[in-house]
């Protein structure tokens, strides 16, 4: 029987020697790398924080201290550690152990994530709480270098000169390529710095350091990644310290015994500190450690499909029309990959700009190019624009200046959960005037949608969903509105109408299928350009519809459907007639395959027939 | 006549010697002083900033140069200075000059503003775009040291190390309070970094640097503020520096020579740069120099009024609940005064927590406290709640934490404008499940809601307006749903129905009277609680009206009305009636005073009374 077998709770690590600490950290990434290559999910990231993760437990006593992970894409290693083992092949499967800390899953989840750059806020306050209760606990936030390009990270360090916090601050740095010379002082350094003598020795060592040149490659590029920078502001001059933060590192994040003294430093230290551990992400796994960006998720049996998808022809798109329009600039906030930007950004450099896990920023930035006659696409996921919500209004919107927002990962996105789905955009886009909103449910749409972008003098919103374009007949479509709503008959004269956008409008073809062959015709209307709507098309549609059957994937409030049936009724087109919103009601969708998501909220076809058959057709 | 009348574009400063610009910032700061009085508006931040904007148009060349002003509200004498003398004693009335940059206002507005740390994103678009195009002009971007507690601004400086960008960052540092020894240092730093020898002497200053004891007030609180946080970065290490940027001075304010020579020395270096000035608020008018804080927004006239706010009633409930709730703590991002908050601040500063400009953080910091089990209470203006959209569905709403959100200044705010009218949160916080809305129009409302959210274990929102309850006739309301809703019946027989929520129903009431008084009789409903609403409860109430007319004071889309209507229309609730929405429609609502706004958009009584009356009365 394996060491991690025998584990209901991390309590016995503190006894284990350095030795079985090992052996333990061996059996977590044999598990952790079989359950995330069949299930699908985070590797690199895991792979790179088991033995950090195992020298935290044997030093500090959760839940009594807390742990919080930023992102929360390295907690595989926590969960196995802390009564989760039995369960864990259930990990991102609905109704299992979801891919990341979660509060209501176990006691260990101290605070949950899966955005970036929230751990040291959230930290901070619960170690204010435990402070106030008078509680003699440690909180400590685990970061990743990459977390460190978002603002929040520095909004937080700004406010942690509280006396008398418990609370520590891992640097998770998986950077891996330190030059040799460089990496010889690494070891010099973090005997010293946490030794007590350390503070004595900080001037002799800046000096030290002033005599080294200048690490990494140098700073030529937009795109040059958020490692540099990071490195120099700890290398060259400790901001930390500048902070009022204690220091310790950097220490090798695969030698538990040393990880355990520093940690221990930092645990006896009254003030706040920060300790700078240095990991590999992939760590043990070759395939992974020789391509990490490939390696960071995983899909189900580890092996990627080939062909398109949304994120492709979207790349594609702009790649094609990168070629002939020089005003044309791509942003992303450290997606390159994810957004199907690989190749725009290897043929075009000039134009495009990775500004890290900073989406404040980059919308600013891309309202800021376009007040300077560019025309900047700012390619995002759904559920990370929500951080520039603010920004696309403010900075964007109110002064006038064109862009395109490409939503990737629109609606439900599976696996990752309630923190990434893309259910909120729909709502908050409609809201800001003057946006004009696309929600493509093949590629054709979206290659309509990205032109009517390329061409429209304001902001224009393209929103489409995780992976491919689905499989059905679309042969029934007619195009009205000049393209930007279609509709199809199932049956003669129907006197129910399903009105959808983007990728249930394939469901809603189904349903209305099989509620055609038990005799009930019905009318699909797809929309393409959630707004602006044009009315009378959209009423001349439903006219003769006697139930209109929204179906909506996204929030209920605020969504489309309540937009449009609220336009009907104050222009009396919903009179005779029966309405129903089938949308996401007022809570968070959890984790899952996709189609078990759908069945949660009835987005299913046979779902959908059920529920019309039941208004209508007996 | 004065220089300044003469003046038509900031164009002949270039030839003008030092003395003739002192001469004009002395008119400035005359003529800003007196329009700013009397219209109202932002007064010690322009005032401390005269010299400095005379020195920037004396160097760089607006247009073509690019000058843009951080949050905006020091931009008086910007606008005075190109070609907006004669229309500046309309500051901030309707149709008039905005208190803020704008760029439909003038060509020389590169990019507006009003809310914080957003200039060097937008000044680094403008000068990738102008680098793009080839051009050779100059991108100023002039940010407080308070912009500098806010993320977005080290995201920025993450990504300033692109090569040719004609970038200057002008950090105005307005903090009053450097000890005497310090200053002594000013004055020979300044010289000496600006000079081509800087960089040789930059190592021996350090150690110099270094044998000075720390600066300012020790870290002891967290409301400690922003500005020693900044000046250790500044001052014990070069932090800009290690970004990549060549850092200036510090340089003095009021000394147009000098920094004339630092600025043309910025110009002329290759490199990103970043010139430290030193000003003060209120500089130049004694009143505002004693009290900035008082003085960094006038009322017209000058004078404030005494009395009751939504602030003042909230700052009391606050005040009197801390007193026996130990777990209550009240979280500011920079607005302790605004908000209401100076008393419970003075009261329990362990319980209250000034976290600077920076309403990300506060939010999930927020979540971390709630997590450790304290009731926090973040209280914000509601355009500024827009910055924390995301961490309010990410790490609170998500993970089922109870807190409470004080959105003051809710709805339209009058002569502030488009960048801070509240608009959006009411359709923003529908969308997010778990958080219950109340909307008070009167201080027993507000004492109610907050009552409320004191007991409720999920997310309560209050939003309340902007200064004073209404006065009027509030004896004809009757409760329904305990106090979540009320009706008032004027006339027999009510068939028409005008359904409001917060400040807005009282103009309802005004409606209805006057309605009634021609012989149509009018139900009022007031809807306190927007969500949940008790689908029962409010059907009933409308069950015999033939119009139903919303009047809302925010965004129509994904608003309250649009919500209710389709949620009537589903139910089956809208057969034989006649719907009308009055919200704000799909534009931004422009500056001036209030009343004049609520006629722009429809909401005066006679207004209401007048579009019922062409629906229903004849």
């Amino acid at each position: 029987m394996s060491i991690l077998e025998t584990l209901n709770s991390p309590a016995p690590l503190k006894r284990m020697s350095v030795e079985e600490l090992n052996t333990l950290a061996g059996e977590l990434r044999e598990k952790l790398l079989t359950v995330a290559i069949n299930n699908g999910g985070h590797l690199s990231s895991n792979l790179g924080t088991v033995e950090l993760t195992v020298a935290l437990h044997s030093v500090f006593s959760s839940p009594y201290d807390r742990i919080i992970w930023d992102v929360g894409h390295q907690a595989y290693a926590h969960k196995l550690l802390t009564g989760r083992y039995k369960d864990f092949d259930t990990l991102r499967q609905y109704g299992g152990i979801s891919g990341f800390p979660r509060r209501k899953e176990s006691e260990h989840d101290s605070f949950g994530a899966g955005h970036a750059s929230t751990s040291i806020s959230a930290a901070l306050g619960l170690a204010l709480a435990d402070k106030q209760a008078g509680k003699r606990n440690y909180t400590v936030a685990v970061a990743g270098d990459g977390a460190f390009t978002g603002g929040m990270i520095y909004e937080a360090l700004n406010n942690t000169s509280v006396k008398g916090l418990r609370l520590i601050i891992v640097l998770n740095d998986n950077e891996m390529s330190i030059s040799p010379s460089v990496g010889g002082i690494n070891t010099y350094l973090g005997r010293l710095r946490t030794s007590p003598r350390y503070l004595g020795f900080k001037y002799k060592l800046k000096k030290f350091f002033a005599a080294i040149p200048l690490i990494g490659v140098p700073l030529t590029k937009m795109t040059r990644g958020i490692k540099n920078f990071f490195k120099r502001l700890v290398w060259r001059d400790n901001m930390f310290e500048n902070l009022g933060l204690h220091y310790y590192g950097p220490v090798d994040g695969y030698d538990i015994k040393r990880m355990r003294t520093v940690l221990g430093d930092a645990m006896r230290d009254k003030n706040v500190s920060i300790v700078h551990v240095r990991t590999q992400k992939g760590r043990g796994y070759s395939p992974a450690e020789e391509q990490p960006e490939k390696y960071h998720g995983v899909p189900k049996g580890g092996k990627y499909k080939a062909g398109e998808s949304f994120s492709s022809v979207f790349g594609d798109i702009m790649t094609r029309r990168g070629g002939e329009d020089k005003k044309l600039l791509a942003v992303t906030a450290a997606m390159c990959e994810g957004t199907g930007l690989k190749e725009f950004a290897a043929r075009y450099p000039d134009r495009f700009c990775d500004v890290g896990i900073a989406e404040e920023h980059a919308m600013t930035f891309c309202g800021g190019l376009s007040a300077g006659d560019m025309h900047p696409v700012f390619a995002v996921y759904s559920t990370f624009a929500q951080r520039a919500y603010d920004q696309l209004i403010h900075d964007v919107a109110l002064q006038g200046l064109p862009m395109i927002l490409a939503l990737d990962r629109a609606g439900i996105v599976g696996e990752d959960g309630p923190t990434h789905h893309g259910l909120f955009d729909v709502g908050f886009l409609l809201q800001i005037p003057s946006v004009e909103v696309y929600s493509p449910e093949n590629y054709e749409d979206m290659r309509y949608s990205m032109a009517k972008g390329f061409e429209f003098n304001g902001i224009t919103a393209v929103r489409y969903p995780r992976g491919a374009e689905q499989v059905y007949d679309r042969g029934g479509f007619v195009a009205a509105d000049s393209g930007n709503m279609f509709y199809a008959d199932y049956g003669k004269k129907p006197k129910v109408a399903i009105i959808s956008y983007g990728r249930l409008c394939g469901n809603a073809v189904k349903a209305a299928q099989l509620l055609c062959k038990k005799g009930v015709s019905v009318r699909v209307v797809k929309i393409l350009r959630l707004k602006p709507l044009n009315c009378d098309v959209f009423f001349e549609l439903l006219k003769d519809s006697s139930l209109l059957y929204f179906a909506e994937e996204g929030m209920r409030s605020g969504g489309f459907a309540e937009r449009a049936l609220a336009t009907m009724c104050e222009h009396g087109q919903t009179a005779g007639k029966t309405a129903v919103i089938r949308a996401v009601e007022d809570r968070f969708v959890p984790h899952g395959d996709t189609d078990r998501l759908f069945e949660d909220c009835g987005f299913l076809p046979n779902q959908m027939a059920d529920e019309i058959w039941l208004k209508f057709g007996k």
